[in-house]
Order: C-alpha cells, then sequence, then structure tokens
C-alpha cells in the first residue's frame, strides 16, 4: 500500500499556523522574486507577532452560577477560563485573524473554552447557555478561514467555545459496506490513522488535513486536494448527530439510497455550527490505494489548458480521472518555475522553446489498485497531448504532493516580512470558466493596486466536475498601514466580483462571517429565510455560532 | 448512437395505465401458473372497472368569485371543472388508488384542475388559493404509487389541482457544460426527445418514465433503471425554481461546486410539492451513448448474487460498473422462467444440472462510448464468475430492456382477474441487506396468508451504491373481499418491517401519503419539526399538497 502523507501537526501556535519549529523558510531567491514582483523596499523580518506578555484580553463574563454549572456538565478542569486558552480560541487562521492577533488583539476571546468529552455532556452545556444567554461556538482544528470559529457574542454578553479535541475516536467501522463512523474532534491524520489498520482510506486530504477535524469538514462541506477522485466532504458524508438547544438530531441514515423527503442531512452539512455541534458523523471509506502514477503537462495558457482538463474530463473514460488534477494559470506556473531552481528554470526554456512562453501548468496524480492507474494514465495523456499539452514528466507533481500541506506555514513568515496574502475560491461551469477567472483575477489587482502598491494573483483549478471546476486565488502585496482595511477592501472587490460573475461566494472555505453579506445574493432572501427557519427550529434562543452563515445584526465586544 | 427506447405514451386512462389498446396480456400459460401458484379458483377477467358514468364525484365547492380569480390568472379555458377533468386528477397510480377508482369512487377529486403556462401564473393561482383557504396538489405525470398527487383538502374545503402538462418546453442547453434546462412539465420521453439532436441524454428512465415528469422526478427523488450509471434524479439537479406561497425561490445555482451553507437544493428537491410548485430545473445531461453491451449471470441464491455484486462495485474498476444492474431473487426467477416460454425453461434446466436449483438472475447493461463497453463487461465477467456466477448470454438483459416500461399495464389486468399486485422498495447496506430482504419478505408474506389466503413475493436489487443498494418488493395474492382493508394490512406489516430493520421507508417512490406515518420513524421527531419549519416559511398558510410528506391531521372530504 502507499502511505498517505498525513503526519499531525502540533495545534497551532496561538499567532499563527502550526508549530513554528516546523516552518520551512524562504529562500533567498523567492525573497528577492518577491520584493521584485511586489516593488517591496524591504522585505526583512521586522513585523513580528506581539509579546504573548502584550495581548490584551478582556476579564471573562461568565459569572460564578454559569461556570458551576458548565463545570457540573463537564467536569471542573475541562471548563478554562487561563488566558492562553481564550487567547488561542479567539479566532481562526483566515489573514484577518493573524492581522488582529498579530497586533496582539485577542479582545474577542471567549469567557470560557470547554473540552466536553460526549454528545450528553455537550448537551448540557447547550441546555445551560440557552437557559443562561450564553453564545456558544464549536471548534475543531481552529482552521477557517472565514471566521468560523470567532465566538462572536450575538445578542448576547457571554460566550464559550466547545473544544471538541477530547471527541476524538472512531466509533465503529462497517468495512464490509465501507462506512465508518467517527467522533467530530477526531483530526484528519487521527482519522488515517483510525482506518489504515484496515486498509481503508477516507480520502480526504484539504491543506489544513493535518490540523482540521472530522466536524470541521462535515460543518463546512470541505473538499480536499484529492476530491476529484474521492469526492467532497459532503460526498461522502451518510449520517450526521447533531446536538442542538432543541435536542439531538441524527440527520441521514445508514440506507444507500432513499426518496424519503428532502435530504435532511444537506441541511446539517454545511451548517457550520450555527444550528448545533456536530458530535459524530459516519462516512463512506475506500481502500487505502496501492497505486500512484504521477504526471504533468504544461499548456499555452490557461485557457488551453481549461479546455484541455474539460475534453479530459468529458472524453475520457469515466474510471480514468485523475484522482488529483491541478491547473496552475500562467502567474502561478511562473512563480512555480522561479522558486523551483535552476531546474525549473531549464523547464521553463524548454517550453518557451516549444512555444509556450507564459505556460501553464497542470499536475495529475492517478490513484488505484494495481498497474491500472498508469493505463489510465497513458489514456489521459493521449487526450491532453491532443489537446496541446507538453508533457512534463512526473517530478512536479510528485513535488507538489511533497509540500502540499506547508503552504500555511509561509503565510506566517510573509506576514512577518511585510507581505500581504490570502487566497479565496469559487467555482464556475465550464462555459463561464473563462470569464469568471479574468473577472475575479482583475478585480483583485486593481483593488490590490487602489493604495498605489503593486499586487500579484496567481489561480489554479484544484477541483473537477462534470460541469465546471473550481478556481483559487492567492493574492499578495505589502501590508499597508492599515492592514486590515486593506484586507477588508480587497475581499470586498473580488466577492462583488463573483457575485456579478452569478458564480459562488465560497467553493469549499464556507461561509462564517466573511461571506454571510454576500450569502442572500447567492441563495436569495427567500433561501435565507428558509435558513433561517431551520435555525429557529433547532436554535430557538439564537446561541449557536451567532454572526455566522446567516447574515444577522450582532452584537461585538466593545 | 444507440436509440433510446423512450416513447411517449398517451395519458393514462382515468381507471389505470396508460391506453389500455396498447397494453400486452397475460398469456394463457402465465394464467395457469398464476392461480396454481395463488391457489385461485377462478382468474376470469370478471372485475371490470366500474362504468365512467357510474363514477361517485362531489359537486365541485369553489365559488363564483374564486373561479373568476383562477380564470384570472390562467385564462378561462385553462380552468376546468369538467367531470373527466376531475376524475382523472382524483388520484395517483398506486394500487390503492386504483381499487378505489376502478370501484367508481372519485369522491376526492379536486374541484377544479388548472392548467397553467408560466411561473407567473402559477405565482397567481397560489396567491388566490393561500388568501381564499384553497388546497393546491401540483400534477405532472400523474404516476406517484404512493398518495402523492391525491388532491387532499388537509383543513381547507376546497382543492384544486395544478396539471403541469403545458409548461413542457426545454428552456435552455449548455452542451459545453452539460447542463439543461427544463419546465417541470416535460415528460421523460420529450425530455429525450428534446435533447437527442445535440447528442444528449438525462438517461433517467424510471418505469413510468413514459409518462412522468421532470418535475415528478425531481419533487420525489426519483431513481431511474439506469441510475447505477446515471445517477438518480437528486445527482442529477443542479437548481430547481420552486413557486410558493411566500414567492419564487430558485435552489441551487449554476457553480458545480460550493460550500456556501447547507445545501438548499436538498431541501426542495423530494419537496413533493408541499412547499411549492416546482416549474423548472437544470439537469445535468451526458452524451447519447453509442454502444451497449448486454449480459446476464446466474447465482446459486439471491446472497449468493448480491455478494457477486458487491465484490464487482468493490473489486471492479470505477468506470466498469454497469448502468443496469439487476439481481432477481429466487422467486423472480422462476417467475421470468416461467412465463419466458421453452427456451427459458431449458435454461432453469441447464441451471439445475449445474447445480443452481433456485437460481437467482443477474442483468447488467453497459452503456458508454465505442468498444469500451465490451472490455468492462469482459473485466466485470472475471469477478462475477470468480465469485460463482455462471453466464446466461445477453438475451435476458435485452428481453428485459424490450418490456422494461411494460410492467404497470398488467396491473391492470391481473385487476380485471381479481388478483392483487403492489410493489414496495427499500434500501440497505451491503451488511444489512440480507437480513432486510429476509424480515420485509417474511412480513409480506405472513401478511398476505391472514386471511387464508396465498400469496407470492418476489424480489430484486436494481440499484447499486458504495455501500449497499436497493431492495424492490413485488407481492400478489387474490383480491379480498374488502381489497383497500387487505392493501392496508399488507402495506403496514411490510412498513413496520422496514422500520424495524432501520431502513428506508422508499427508495425511491416517494413519501406522498402512504409513507408519512413511518417518516418520524426514520428521520425523528425533531427532523419532522424541521420539515414543519421550513414549510411554515415556505407556505404559510399550508396550502401547498396537505397531507403529503409530513404527517399531520387532515380533514377529508366526507
Amino acid at each position: 500500500m502507499v502511505t498517505q502523507n498525513t503526519v499531525e501537526i502540533p495545534r497551532s501556535v496561538w499567532y499563527g499556523w502550526g508549530d513554528p519549529a516546523h516552518a520551512t523558510s524562504l529562500s533567498a531567491n523567492a525573497l528577492t522574486y518577491l520584493s521584485a514582483t511586489l516593488k517591496l523596499a524591504s522585505v526583512k523580518p521586522v513585523h513580528p507577532p506581539a509579546d504573548i506578555t502584550e495581548v490584551r484580553i478582556g476579564e471573562p463574563v461568565l459569572n460564578a452560577e454559569a461556570l458551576a454549572e458548565l463545570r457540573a456538565a463537564c467536569g471542573t478542569e475541562y471548563v478554562s477560563t487561563e488566558r492562553l486558552d481564550r487567547i488561542e480560541h479567539s479566532g481562526g487562521k483566515s489573514t484577518e485573524d493573524l492581522l488582529r492577533i498579530r497586533a496582539g488583539d485577542a479582545l474577542g476571546a471567549p469567557d470560557a473554552v470547554i473540552f466536553p468529552a460526549s454528545s450528553e455532556e455537550i448537551r448540557e452545556v447547550l441546555a445551560v447557555c440557552a437557559a443562561r444567554g450564553i453564545a456558544v461556538t464549536a471548534f475543531g482544528g481552529g482552521t477557517s478561514v472565514v471566521g468560523g470559529v470567532s465566538p462572536l457574542r450575538g445578542t448576547f454578553d457571554a460566550a464559550i467555545t466547545l473544544d471538541m479535541r477530547r471527541m476524538n475516536k472512531m466509533l465503529h467501522l462497517d468495512p464490509r459496506s465501507r462506512t465508518a463512523t467517527f467522533e467530530a474532534g477526531l483530526r484528519g491524520p487521527g482519522i488515517e490513522a483510525a482506518l489504515e489498520p484496515h486498509g481503508f482510506t477516507l480520502g480526504h486530504f484539504p491543506q489544513s488535513h493535518q490540523e482540521a477535524t472530522l466536524g470541521g469538514y462535515v460543518a463546512t462541506r470541505s473538499a480536499g486536494q484529492a476530491s476529484t477522485g474521492y469526492g467532497r466532504s459532503d460526498d461522502l458524508v451518510k449520517s450526521v448527530h447533531l446536538e442542538t438547544p432543541a435536542g439531538p438530531l441524527v440527520a441521514g441514515s445508514t440506507a444507500p439510497g432513499t426518496a424519503a423527503g428532502p435530504k435532511l442531512l444537506d441541511v446539517i452539512v454545511g451548517s457550520e455550527g450555527a444550528f448545533g455541534v456536530i458530535t459524530s458523523a459516519t462516512l463512506k471509506i475506500v481502500p487505502v490505494p496501492t497505486h500512484k502514477s504521477y504526471g504533468s503537462w504544461s499548456f499555452a495558457s490557461f485557457t488551453a489548458g481549461a479546455e484541455a482538463i474539460r475534453r479530459l474530463r468529458h472524453e475520457g473514460l469515466s474510471g480514468d480521472l485523475p484522482h488529483v488534477c491541478r491547473l496552475s494559470d500562467s502567474d502561478e506556473t511562473a512563480s512555480t518555475f522561479k522558486l523551483g531552481g535552476p531546474k525549473t528554470a531549464a523547464l521553463g526554456k524548454y517550453l518557451s522553446v516549444r512555444g509556450q512562453a507564459t505556460p501553464a501548468l497542470a499536475l495529475f496524480l492517478w490513484e488505484g489498485a494495481t498497474k491500472e492507474t498508469a493505463a489510465r494514465k497513458r489514456r489521459s495523456a493521449r487526450i491532453l497531448r491532443a489537446a496541446g499539452g507538453i508533457p512534463t514528466g512526473p517530478i512536479p507533481a510528485r513535488a507538489w504532493e511533497h509540500g502540499r500541506f506547508s503552504g500555511p506555514y509561509l503565510r506566517d513568515e510573509l506576514l512577518t516580512r511585510g507581505v500581504y496574502v490570502e487566497t479565496l475560491e469559487t467555482s464556475a461551469t465550464w462555459t463561464s470558466l473563462d470569464s469568471t477567472y479574468h473577472a475575479v483575477r482583475e478585480a483583485i489587482l486593481k483593488s490590490l493596486a487602489e493604495h498605489g502598491g503593486t499586487g500579484y494573483v496567481q489561480s489554479h483549478i484544484s477541483h473537477i466536475y462534470p460541469d465546471g471546476a473550481s478556481l483559487y486565488f492567492t493574492y499578495l502585496a505589502g501590508v499597508e498601514s492599515d492592514g486590515l482595511a486593506q484586507h477588508a477592501r480587497v475581499k470586498q472587490a473580488a466577492s462583488k466580483a463573483i457575485v456579478a460573475a452569478g458564480s459562488t461566494i465560497t467553493h469549499h472555505h464556507s461561509v462564517g462571517t466573511d461571506h454571510a453579506p454576500y450569502l442572500g445574493a447567492e441563495i436569495g432572501a427567500l433561501g435565507l429565510d428558509v435558513l433561517r427557519g431551520i435555525k429557529n427550529t433547532l436554535d430557538p434562543a439564537g446561541i449557536m455560532n451567532p454572526g455566522k452563515l446567516i447574515p444577522a445584526a450582532i452584537k461585538e465586544q466593545p
């Protein structure tokens, strides 16, 4: 069997990603390229995060009675009002979160962090919070990049965070039906470690995999880097146990197919903690692949590459589709070549000679049993070559796989060096892919330059559907004097471009606080009313993760 | 290209299926087998439906003002209070419906039948009905077998039926993204006829295909006979336009993938007209297959056959799975052999010599482009033979395909001959398939015999999932003196067995009135509350298809 690269990383340091000791640094070459591209006077590491002792945080407002009831529910040692616990749970890992916490602002921290061990304990906690009017935010890996785990108070004075880390067991495995049930707090590598002895994998590897949890996957409809092959989390999930203020709800069932009314499971999947707390879920699993075949092809442009991938999806045999399929635009390809050293520089020159002056590189990974992966690659190669692809060998795909989870570390260093970096994603049909790509890209570039700065945008496709593909944008610029305002400005410009293109405000990052203002444009005012009606049924007091998913007037901590 | 057998049949005669002139009759051989198996004194056709002139129907209760408003909305000629229109819309095509209507009971008929031409007209009709308290049932092909189109009045005095037949256009085709938008009243063959000139098919062929409509597919989460290959209707649909009393709701979007909150589309798909009227929908389409390969294999038992199919699903290449995959149990196989004439009798003897005394026959159909279907069949054959399958050639699968839509006609003749016949379906994981099969089968057999009769149950698998398969039961017995009571008794016994097995009350027939009492056992009391909350948002007056989907106290016509 092929070992999946699923090493669990330490829980993130309070101001950034994972354990800084595990981070790889940007090379001198990369720094030179970066400062030249962004026209920065300096990229020296002179903007470190604040010292932990200087972080500003309010006094917890929970009174003794409330704390006593919460401690009765979960045990005294699992209800923390410690400063570090509260700081670590004051937000997720969006660039906005990092800009704020690195500046020493943890004023949004919860009043207590609770570490429950069971659905029953969570039920008791919710009863206490509903009765007393305390906002509740569930926290898995804490990797939200859209404000999903910010412990907002909504209309309440107090807020707690439920850290799910103690609920980390595989509860059931049905190898014959290929399903497994996990507690919500199990992290990505823990899921794989539980399945591997039985020869199975979930196949779900988002970039946050090493830190994110099963509950987070399900709550956010996450997609993984291999979701083209294995399916998104919303494809994999069969049933969910949700604890709500109105009681427990088991959505979905063991039945493999049903017509028993609307699929209520899909009301809970993607509900981002706003209806209740996911405590466990049953998902489909598959055998760990025994073989992998890697390949890459270069195209004359992003448009040409996207067309090749569409043909691969439409003209290839259905079983031949690669599990991983990524197409970088010319900008992202240029970055890869610039940062990859002499070998990739030579590759760039070769492609230029072959007529691809600004190539767009596509990476593929076929996973499966025995040698069929090679046959699938061979048949796919015919289509890709016919579509103008120049084969560039397996190394770029292997290199990508090697570093597939390390991206988030770089952001910490970039911010320390005064470089703003953010990502966002959408998806579009094959018909509208090109226009959506250009509209969003140009909106970001224009907004980045609004205050005189120089920005850089690169993009890739990483999820392939019958009807279209995802679009993922990474953008960089020097941090302006008001980084939070800069962030808000560019995000708003990009979001408006996505709405204007008629596309989705998020392909796999979910809604959180950041996308809530745009949800109405996507699902309509009546669609929002439906969400509110569901929330009112399950969470009549409105304590669950206020301010996320459903746009609402929220009362922030002063 | 392979021509799809998708001939539109005439709209059903008021007391049964389609145009009786198109029905094939049971052979003398079949009648002998039937009377012997069910131990019936006679199967003479002495129980014809009532004469149309004798059908009992109430006076329409809509007053002149209400009729005037409805006529203003849709045009005078499209608001009918004609006796035949009302009779034809008094119910669907369940055996219960037929027992009632054949006995001359159309007392449940709607007060008017309205034939709207647009979403706007439906919006106006709903406004009139909400203001005046008139129940509204949408009616596509009228093929519901679960009471889904019975125009119940709920708490209201009057009821209308919206017949969607005039809304029968393809509105948009995107060949590049492989999606198409249809009005809801377009029937199955009309969908195919609209797509075929462009080289596409929806691939959705339920047994009711020749009469059912797109709106019905989406409203009921229907599965087709080739859904193992093409996907169920709930897999195919991308977005839906729903007219509700609270206004129009567009659920879903063009985005091929999204994480923008819960998938509200799945609240509307399967909502069975209880939240509003589906007026159009966008679905994924695929190229019409150019090649088909047929095959059949026989197994020593249903259990052995199911295990072989599980291995085919799990061990075969993902692209090799047949589009159609059906496994009959020994009883259904015996019926097929008995009714198939000398050739199939010889096949039965051959299998007996090969050690399969009570064989279970599996039929397969691979569809696709060029010769790959043959290669897929060849690779699949290895797995099926290794699992104990004896190849029995392509003819049984071809014969099945030839008669795939004709089954419902037989029921009319059987009822005329005093033979009760009904079907129901569920699904189960591979792990629980065998126990669910036996539990439901035995519950039906026991209940059929409760009043001294002799029953016959046959079953098949027709939809394959990664985690399990569907189970479809057909059962027959002589009609008792109170056929409706007999029907209710057996259905209840089977439903209780399904609930006890922890399975789903319906795999593809939907909920309607018949399964509503069992929905709570499947989705929980809180799940029902969620449905009620959604209905309250979209249909606050409760006029939409009362008594269906959500169990409720209903006020029936006296």
